[in-house]
């Protein structure tokens, strides 16, 4: 973990899961994946109070449950039931921008009903994986006094589950989702009606996520944009957007502040995660990294985004 | 024109056309439009030495000639000769995220052989506008000591005349191309990759555009990115990569060096054109700004983008 951390706690309420992928890099099976194992590997690095709420079936490797022990990761709030663990099929492009979803088996997690303990119930930070909008609001409402409560949500809960998404909307100030769920969610093509009508529903801020294009923040005070930068060697987008929210959330652990400057460098430490996240594949590439390397990323967007404030 | 300026001169070599423009605004006839006119109106800005070549036909209205006049740019290079004006048509989505080309009448374009006065062959700085490349070959040679060459091209000349566009890009410094073309001239879909393999073709300085995503730059400094300004009103993106150019170029008159503080303020200055032009039709958005309209948005990207560089 980076030093000098806040350290505050930080709670992801997601998916454990197991994927297979294919694409230009051919077949790859039973590696780890789901929202909170992509979250909690990228938070783990900037507050050693990172707790995972999820559940996997009786199939699911140990292996990957002692990596993200080895991280300081807490995952007393995995339950392990009988049934199989959740499992995604899905295979890319050659090119890698788009993807197609060849199945998706929920197992467990079709039951998945989320319970919080005392301890996590006193969570400072909340972020509510893509889970089933009632489910979220249901978490949402078992934490006592969060300092944020964030969430991310999918195309299936916009297109089906609309009230129910209504109501989790009104009880978290952070939504952190991509352009083609905000144009849903808003019913605007332009992404800054689409921002502030999203923003009316609920959420003061949020960020729009657009894969290698970067991503940008809409709130109190103002917008911010981070583009992405530019990389050579890209073997997995899949979690990208996941450790984005984890590099962000948990940076906002570590510094213990929301304001402002601190939430740019939190969409910073989010590209950065996200950015050597798909340099491998599953969450290969949050597995080994130093400080140096977070920091020399860090820079690496300073260089890229930067200039002088001239007058005209 | 804004105040200092080192004014170099600049000549731009592109279409001087009219435009008529179909899309979820409504019908357009005969517009101002081509190359030419959208660069040489946003770069008329930062200096006064703005010079054209391109040709029109008898049909082309004065009015819009006496426009460019009066925004200070030469137009005596600008000739007019039996037969009609270039004339495209063209029809957007109604999110104005894609657009068909319903027609294209090249005119007396088809003709087209500049042919530079004294007074042109000394310009500073050069742009070659999206025309066939080895008459943008014929233009660099004919200037004598160009501080920079710049240009644009097409997948139609990257599809069809290779050959004579690899020669030309020999002779290039700087080339402003799209994704797509950047993609479809190096073969590569993974950006930094096609920077790479394109800078090798000849251009030691590529820009890249991606639209509403904003624009990179790939250089001997490295790689700057401008995300784009969430903008509420977009009504018509024809010229938006041709006004950036205008001001990409203009700013380096203005500026009168070309390091790579000067260029990242020429990107954001063209950045800066562009959102302005696509807010109006034609470009009326580029009629009437003030300087201080100018700061202001150069304002915005710089609250748009700048974070501090922390040591975490």
């Amino acid at each position: 973990m980076i030093g000098r951390s806040a350290n505050r706690s930080l709670l992801i309420v997601g998916s454990v899961a197991l994927d297979d992928i294919d694409g230009p890099f051919g077949p790859h099976k039973d590696i780890l994946g789901g929202s909170a194992s992509f979250f909690a590997a990228a938070a783990a690095y900037f507050t050693n109070q990172v707790q995972i709420v999820a559940v996997v079936g009786e199939d699911f490797p140990q292996e990957h449950l002692d990596y993200l022990e080895s991280r300081n990761i807490d995952i007393s709030g995995v339950q392990r039931v009988p049934g199989e663990s959740f499992h995604w099929y899905g295979k890319y492009s050659d090119d890698l921008t788009s993807r197609e979803t060849l199945d998706t088996k929920l197992g467990v997690f079709a039951d998945f009903k989320p319970q919080l303990s005392e301890r996590q119930r006193d969570v400072d930070l909340l972020f509510l994986g893509n889970i089933h909008p009632a489910l979220q609001l249901e978490v949402a409402e078992q934490v006592k006094a969060p300092g944020l409560v964030a969430a991310d949500t999918m195309n299936l809960w916009i297109n089906e589950f609309r009230p129910s998404l209504e109501k989790t909307l009104r009880a978290v100030q952070l939504l952190v989702i991509n352009d083609e769920e905000a144009r849903l969610l808003s019913g605007e093509h332009n992404l800054a009606k689409a921002a502030a009508g999203i923003r009316k529903m609920g959420p003061r801020s949020l960020v729009i996520k657009r894969g290698d294009a970067g991503a940008y923040l809409f709130h109190e005070h103002g917008t911010f944009a981070v583009p992405g930068l530019p990389l050579e060697d890209v073997k997995d987008p899949t979690g990208a957007g996941d450790s984005f929210a984890g590099g962000f959330m948990g940076y906002l652990a570590y510094s213990g502040g929301t304001d402002a400057a601190a939430i740019r460098a939190a969409m910073i430490t989010g590209s950065v995660m996200a950015s050597y996240l798909v340099e491998q594949f599953s969450l290969d590439g949050l597995r080994n990294l130093s400080q140096e390397a977070i920091q020399k990323r860090f820079t690496a967007f300073h260089r890229l985004s930067q200039f002088e404030h001239l007058t005209l």
